[in-house]
């Protein structure tokens, strides 16, 4: 198995489950008072464009990621389909959320429900980014070695952030989505001269200079 | 991130969303009179065929901006997610219309739902291309001068369109899917010859003999 | 737009019609009798196979026809998303379909409508063939010009051969679905030997020994 | 039709299929006790997790398989395509099972269901590499010889112990499920080193040195 096949089959998982989301928004049954019913779907519709910023951003930092990897074994491409597990189920805790947030009931249990799922993606990005970079076991040699541990930390942080969000679903469901939607706000707007500079000192800056000439040749 | 990827995804998401509009169609409850239930739900296929046609369209146009564009940075990518995101939604307004104009309910409702995304839509496209052509930022440098500012005025253009649209969305809701049909058509139909012979005047000409030539080596 | 990008683009509408698909199986409703329930659901079943098959072979056949032709044009591009547009709709008269059948009525509707579907297919089969081939325009240089006519002859008969289909399924839907399936199976099976032997001599052999040679240095 | 076409679009139904598993949970009714709605759901998402590590596990040795063929034939493309209709499949058995755990009824009609339709995978599986391997008919020149029938054995008890756990199936459905998930298991963690030493032994250890060597430069 080859990189280039797993970030193909990868990248079709993203852009599927970025695109079936749309499914999860419920169609209006009365359309007697339409507006009235859109309008009510306005959490909907706001838990349907978090998750797609969501998937969107984790697709690009899956890219950055792969672009740091020289290599894939078995067990890389087990825990990248553990993560495209987490991913692809993503559409289900969005449905439910928008659904409760609309109805105004169970709202706790849906936000700790999609904070649930986002925890279980964050460990599986952290133990796919710790298998891959152990003992630069599947790192690429351009990959600055001063650059590892600080990476391997961000990805843990990222885990203990979500687990902090996932805390903050007990308390207001409303907050939560809130939280998720800065967060995905954050990994989208963390700006790419910052990393540019510096080399790719986390996964999310590694569409720097550096691994675009290495890409070049293969555009 | 290389260019090449950016486009495999939209290309991705762009080929789930034309699919996935198929599920927009209520499948009919009483088969005794299938018949008259098929034909009620003519309005939802034509909303159907309008919105294939324009993700048809905008995929066509999709790759003709990317073949002006030499790289591709961060910000542009996120533009690209924005303008993913207002197609992959087209789905929704597009059953809502369908259903709306099939029942003879909340047809204006469902009219100016529609249009509120298509101007969406025409903002994102218009934001993609200032980005990326904005002092030639990303630019390739074949991509003349001269054309620069029509088709940024195109760009502007279509966003006013679409938002005229949006105001018969509020007269008719019929009047209203028939000028997406006429605009998609457009779109389509806008000769190849009168842009090859001005060179690519506008994104919708982009796939002439120049582009063509270029790409010829990564058949 | 080069013609890797169109095949790319249709591989992947074909790779999700055919997927899409299983939702046209309505879920069982009670689970009590649940052996009952699934086996009235046989109709669906055939249905979602004779349409997997249709789609599976008309895969096959768009690349056959893509091999033959040098490049693409917009025009060409246009009647390729005619033709998707029918191939991407076929998942809601295979639903129609199944179902009537597995409730005993309305099948005469539910067949028409899935006929009339074929055949405005097999007329954008047709017409891309047609456009495509017509005084050579986007033909590759390497296909017989002696083939040219016998594969317009069979795409129009391929038309001819659905409006007949068309007309036993206002006799009877059972019949309409086996002559389906028949015919998939006649395209499916139409053995590559002998068109290795004569040459591509319609668009069903193209993936004979000349376009495999042609093809093999993109592997 | 070239052998990278078909892996494409086999990636592309097996991407599919495993993002839209997820449309098989049944959405909650009941938001006023939605806790207990979703804990009722368990054995659906555990089916779902199934599901998943199936169809996942099976893209890894589809590309194994394809690995060691040189080429392709017509009848090789169409033994593919009946694999793909059991793997495109598998969603509707998937939400049948877990929706029949779910509500404790027609549990054994929906594992002998489930069942059924992972033994016609398993028999797709078999009949694909006994055509491919026969006479090494489409064979790597680097496939040893000696692996061969190994391999051909290897496939036809995976066709055996499938038809065992539908036997199960009639006994008891969450054993099913159980035994499901332990081959998945199975299926995955199968450790490559042993493969690597031994050379490509069965389809599962085709992604060791010696294919990764020969595709290095299609990277």
């Amino acid at each position: 198995m080859n990189k280039g096949r797993v970030e193909a089959f990868s990248d079709g998982v993203f852009a599927i489950a970025i695109t079936l989301l749309v499914l999860t928004i419920s169609e209006p049954s009365n359309y007697r008072n339409l507006t009235h019913e859109l309008v009510t779907r306005w959490p909907a519709l706001a838990a349907y464009i978090v998750s797609f910023a969501i998937v969107g951003i984790m697709w690009l930092n899956h890219h950055s990621i792969f672009g740091h990897l020289e290599k894939v074994d078995r067990p890389l491409i087990q825990l990248n389909l553990l993560l495209l597990l987490t991913i692809a189920f993503l559409p289900y805790p969005t449905g439910v959320l928008g659904e409760a947030l609309a109805r105004g009931e169970g709202t706790t249990t849906a936000a700790v429900f999609y904070g649930v799922t986002m925890v279980a993606n964050a460990l599986a990005w952290s133990a796919l980014w710790v298998y891959g970079s152990w003992h630069r076991r599947l790192l690429n040699p351009s990959f600055p070695e001063s650059e590892r541990n600080a990476a391997t930390f961000a990805f843990n942080i990222g885990a203990v952030v979500y687990l902090i969000a996932l805390g903050v679903a007990f308390l207001n469901a409303y907050a939560f989505l809130a939280i998720q939607a800065v967060l995905a706000l954050y990994y989208a707007l963390d700006p790419l001269s910052r990393r540019a500079a510096h080399g790719p000192s986390t996964p999310a800056g590694a569409e720097g200079t550096q691994s675009e000439a290495r890409r070049a040749p293969d555009d």
